[in-house]
């Protein structure tokens, strides 16, 4: 297959450009969507810092890009985004639009080692052996100066990405990020479907149990996470407490702020995006 | 029916609210959806000054509160942000979810005269006549300082009801509105329709036309238009420079940017809409 993309559509947007793309990917072994904002700098020729952002359940590579009103900022502080769809799609795999948290729009950001899902369900790899080298190569970007950050799912996605590639992320935060997958019900159906039912290969996915393992703080500089005290997954799924202790067992900074009425969709996220990309910003800028 | 309204849902935004009523609408006849944005000085208490907004074909009330990226300013200025969806719906009128461009979603802001439509698509009588009172008079906003904006559609709907209700509207902008809907196909459609085939009827509800007949300048603080040149239905559907005109001949100032590279949609609104709510809030202050 080519690794050639395809330009599904562009929109001017705050003197930058929103587009939309489509590539045949090797990696999981059908076509791939992603979304890219480029800031007015890069349309200059000027290679921009860029974030990745990993969405949630359900969730496309447009929904960020619609929803979270970040590309204001993001034109102002010169930085790229870079969104990708959650999951492979359109397989054929048997049960892979049965439900809405496993299998379609349910990727996990890993590579699933078990059968059916294994031939396809190969998102890490998409992600870092293939799309971000792809979208490097190809577009106004700058590899090197490269953030991850996402929200629940997502948020779980950049947490063990960064902490799964050291270096290969300079900055990292996250929204209602699921920040223990072995111990909640997302994360015990993915993983036991992606992963098989040995618990001992979840470790190596789950945020809180790799920040345990560092022999030192991954991220000196700091990571962000901001929680609704209202989102109704906080108790059952995402567990942020358990990631705090691990970032205090191992004096990973971490500024985890906890807001009052803010539930888990994208009305919090646009409330506290700005936040993220400066935080961004500024550990890329270093 | 009772005009009582029912909170469907709430989320903190900025520190406000992001709120989706419903109500049974009198002058619809059947139950009737929009939403709100409270800043936090309403929430504190203080009546804010309100914009009304209205959004274009197939478009909902959620629509312009997910995808503009409003609620930042806003909460910034302090202005309350009220968005109508965009016609009836379920009223069980034979063809009314047939087309994109009439019908369900496609109220035009209007009461209809002509069977099947006059019984339902009463959209200006619930806007003027029921909508905002009851806003008014439930939420924390200022029913004396009201702005008016909206998109495509709904920017015809704002020039139309600004200048057919005199001092009803302090404040009027509008993102690429269909201008002379008498002279284009969508209105031509919408106008045969629900006002039937004498165009006699149309002058009255066709945003260049009232332009035309005004004595005086309706708004001499100013309207602000905003149009894209990539926009697709901008030659054949919206014809900004009859407006253009109109305003010119009555002596009205309009500020119509027309911006190179930029569509019909709401990655255009998005890059644009903090100078619409600071246009607003200027004259809502005045």
């Amino acid at each position: 297959m080519s690794t050639a993309i395809e330009l599904l559509s562009s929109h001017a947007c705050f003197g930058g450009e929103q587009r939309f793309y489509r590539h045949a990917s090797r990696e999981i072994g059908l076509p791939m969507q992603f979304s890219v904002y480029l800031p007015p700098r890069a349309l200059a020729g000027d290679a921009a810092p860029a974030l990745l952002y990993l969405a949630g359940l359900t969730c496309t590579e447009e929904t960020f890009m619609v929803k979270a009103g970040a590309q204001r900022l993001a034109a102002e502080l010169g930085l790229a985004l870079i969104a990708p769809d959650t999951s492979p799609r359109g397989a054929g795999v048997a049960g892979e639009a049965d439900a809405w948290d496993f299998g379609e729009g349910a990727g996990f950001y890993l590579d699933a080692t078990q059968a059916p899902w294994a031939a396809h369900w190969r998102m890490e790899s998409w992600l870092l052996r293939e799309l971000l080298p792809l979208v490097a190569a190809t577009l106004p970007v700058d590899a090197v100066r490269l953030g991850i950050f996402g929200h629940s799912m997502g948020g779980h996605g950049a947490l063990t990405l960064a902490l799964r590639h050291p270096g290969r992320f300079r900055s990292l935060s996250a929204f209602a990020p699921i920040c223990a997958p072995t111990r909640c019900p997302w994360g015990e159906k993915a993983f036991g479907g992606y992963l098989g039912a040995d618990r001992a290969a979840w470790a190596a996915h789950d945020a809180t149990a790799l920040m345990h393992s560092q022999a030192a703080a991954p991220y000196p500089a700091g990571i962000l996470i901001d929680q609704g005290l209202a989102d109704k997954f906080l108790a059952e799924q995402l567990h942020p407490h358990l990631f705090e202790a691990a970032c205090a067992s191992v004096g990973q900074p971490l500024t985890l702020r906890r807001h009052a009425g803010y539930d888990h969709g994208y009305y919090f996220i646009q409330s506290f995006v700005d936040d993220h990309l400066r935080h961004h910003a500024r550990q890329l800028a270093a």
